[in-house]
């Protein structure tokens, strides 16, 4: 195993790191995303110039979908607005000289939690990350289901419940509009006039309020639901919860793990392993370093 | 590609087979299911003993799930209920001095349908079973998702509303106490006192029953957020449908098609390839005859 460059870009920043021969990060750049791609596709050849001597490897990519991944090129991802439609892949490769893998940053936090995280000794795991969104990345059998146009593991707009509130491009009764962090956030607002979003209703719990209580038992029961879903249908050895709501992962687990067992085939109770994500902020550096040793479907 | 044989076990038959060369079935033989499983590999010995040293693959065996498909061992399938724990893999493999591979019915048909049906210009497939109950197979990149504990594509216990009739060890709002064959016909009976199952309802709706045509919109609303939900976690190339519903499928997939339209993102609506399953009753064989070909994740 050589040196490997990992690059993650976001909605707020662009990271770079370099990953040295025992896993450990050896170096580490960040800055301010910018607004058109080809200032973005620069400041990344700033960041790892330098490093990419040291590496025979493609240099990963985690991107923010919806975005072709066999193609490279970015669909319309809202957090990237001057980005829309830019051929990610083809721009960089053409201007670091170097091959490049890119990935959708919900498949390449799940490769780096299979990699070198909570999903470290098993062969297949559902990476399921809770934030203002909802989704996953799926591995099985050691390879990344990406799906025959880049869309698996995008469960958000996956159908639960009959109603709930209407959002933007989703689903009536989806999973992101009835039990995102966003989600969460706002059922506090509008029943206890919280304004602290998913939090603030963490602390109201902790003080021992009831209706903030029935709030996030409601949520835990929706998101049970996705989680059974999931194992119906593609039965991981490993569940693995990260995203911003699972800082609250002490509160979060227990409960979950009790609806959950309640909505799989008897037989599949005593196999239920529901985990929080281990890595931190680099996730998506790790992740994207990563990218080429996970073979994609 | 040299001759192999394929076995169906099935809950009234047992079914073996021998495809050529070309494909094509050269050999069939077809008896009721003993009660005793011993009594039932040593017929599965008669059908195929002549043909073995015809083959160098594996035999290939469809079975009803619940099934280790690892172990080749029955859990406790509610169609063969003297067979249950039985260890099917090693006491034929023993009997036949010839190595098998053991798979559960569902995943059979998927590749079946992958290898020489509608899924055969495709590389990544969803096949979904809708008769008695709802059960899917998954094969994506050319690989069977075949899950961490052999219960990939078991989505007939996946949740997609909040209420339900109530049906023996699955979820309430399950797509298959909701959706199945039988939950169609229950309905039918219980609004319109028909008796005949889904094939009088669909009789009725060719006679013009505003009624009838209600009950089947609801089941082609619940179908169709099962098939969305499976969209959004892996992404196939092809939707296949089979089981018995299918019977109507000129009825079943205009409707189903537009409801699936209004449940997925909105750059998905043209991907939408829902068709048809193309094998008719020798589907198992066929997809047991071709279960080495289609490596398991």
């Amino acid at each position: 195993m050589g040196k490997r460059i990992g690059i993650d870009i976001g909605g707020t920043s662009i990271r770079a790191a370099l990953i040295d021969e025992h896993g450990n990060l050896s170096g580490f750049k960040k800055e301010d995303t910018p607004e058109s791609p080809e200032q973005g596709i620069h400041m990344i050849k700033t960041f790892i110039g330098a490093w990419l001597k040291e590496t025979s490897e493609p240099v990963g990519v985690a991107a923010p979908g919806p975005l072709n991944t066999k193609t490279g090129i970015f669909l319309d991802p809202p957090n990237l607005p001057g980005w829309h439609n830019f051929k990610l892949k083809e721009r960089l490769e053409e201007l670091l000289e170097h091959p490049c893998i890119v990935e959708n940053d919900a498949n390449a936090a799940a490769v780096a939690e299979f990699m070198a995280g909570a999903g470290k000794s098993a062969e297949s795991i559902v990476y399921v990350t809770i934030s203002t969104g909802v989704g996953a990345g799926i591995i099985t059998g050691g390879h990344l289901l990406s799906g025959a146009y880049s869309n698996g593991g995008e469960v958000g707009n996956m159908i639960i419940a009959d109603n709930g509130p209407s959002q933007q491009g989703m689903n009536i009764g989806s999973w992101e509009s009835l039990a995102s962090g966003k989600a969460l956030g706002k059922r506090a607002a509008e029943k206890l006039q919280l304004t602290g979003g998913a939090p603030a209703l963490f602390e109201k719990i902790e003080e021992g309020s009831a209706e903030a209580q029935e709030i996030f038992n409601e949520w835990v029961d929706f998101t049970a639901r996705g989680l059974a879903n999931l194992i119906h249908t593609v039965d991981p050895e490993v569940i693995i919860l990260g995203g911003g709501v699972l800082n609250k992962a002490d509160l979060i687990l227990p409960p979950l793990k009790e609806a959950l067992k309640g909505k799989v085939y008897a037989s599949a109770v005593d196999k239920i392993n529901l985990v929080a994500a281990a890595l931190g902020g680099h996730v998506g550096v790790i992740g994207a370093a990563n990218l080429s040793r996970v073979p994609r479907l």
